[in-house]
């Protein structure tokens, strides 16, 4: 099921708030409050509301939102209630740091192949998984996996997208600092870290 | 000067416009309109309109944006019509690969001083830039770096954030998996790459 009216802002908002929420179920709070969730993820709390009122509300006035049940349902909704497995392709330094990275369990990520072009690397074991051959992308599709991380260097990133795309892949998740291209059936999030430091300066004292 | 009324969502939204830019520029485009800048960045053309109408008009009829008007503009808005001395703290994988990023030049930064505290690696030399311990984080104020990348194991990402904003960091971009607190002054921003690999499911059509 797809909650069609979500607008793509609040999409953006609900992991961040999952993993906030995430945080306090672990910490053993059973329920919290809009402000109090607000303050915590250092957002405005009518945004929160706003946002939760997309998908019905689980507030009670005087005791807040109950944290399991919401977290059940962002889970739902953005589709992470099924282990998601995905291909990492390039195993340079950002490929090591995001295989090594601890943070895609909660979500339901399990990196289940991973793939480089470097004779070198290809057949060697890193955090328990096999480099393969990038020609081996093929196989994802019989191997169920429709997602994938590129974090190949600038040049390959396309051809890297199209190999995908071919391959089954539904969502990508671009590292590399360039636009790919796709067909509209497919998903690309970029990253671009130079973006988000671009948003810092701004946000500084004059010095 | 602060253009007080820009909404948080559009000061998100200008770094990807700007980056647009710069591709359109060094492509030899002169002027855009809304719409194919919209197409090109995968936006909507009116939100694109809307964010610009917060800093005034760029726009004619029938000819478009003026590509260098608008990068001038949203440079000088986002103060990045300055060149920033950032800090790097943590040579690991992922400091290793924000190091060897080529995408932070466009926007005016600069990684002037890198540290990390494991022995083997001070004094030696990345990227022409020597590694120092990170007792030196203390002399950052001195040399006028008041931005900093923060690339340090979950576990060390508090100590270091303490650290920075004692040697008078204003910024910080945070890419370990975990919150950390500073003072009300300091804006940092957190990248949490899981979060953007969970917003993909929510858009793959169902398999």
């Amino acid at each position: 099921m797809r909650y069609h009216k979500i607008p793509d802002e609040t999409v953006r908002r609900l992991p961040i708030y999952l993993r906030g929420l995430l945080f306090l179920s672990e910490q053993g709070r059973q329920s919290v409050s809009s402000r109090n969730l607000a303050d915590f993820l250092s957002v405005n709390p009518w945004q929160i509301r706003k946002d939760f009122s997309y998908f019905g509300d689980f507030g009670t006035r005087g005791v807040g939102y109950n944290i399991e049940k919401l977290i059940k349902k962002i889970k739902k909704i953005l589709k992470l209630d099924v282990v998601h497995k995905a291909a990492l392709v390039g195993v340079g330094n950002l490929g090591s740091a995001i295989l090594a990275y601890p943070g895609f369990r909660p979500y339901g990520f399990n990196i289940a192949a991973v793939f480089d072009s470097d004779p070198k690397k290809i057949g060697r074991k890193t955090k328990g998984i096999t480099i393969e051959d990038v020609r081996n992308m093929r196989t994802l599709k019989r191997r169920k996996i429709d997602l994938a991380i590129i974090a190949v260097p600038r040049d390959a990133a396309q051809q890297t997208a199209d190999a995908l795309v071919k391959s089954g892949v539904k969502g990508i998740l671009n590292f590399s600092p360039c636009y790919i291209t796709v067909p509209k059936k497919v998903k690309v999030i970029s990253l671009n870290i130079a973006m988000d430091l671009a948003r810092l300066p701004y946000y500084m004292p004059i010095s």
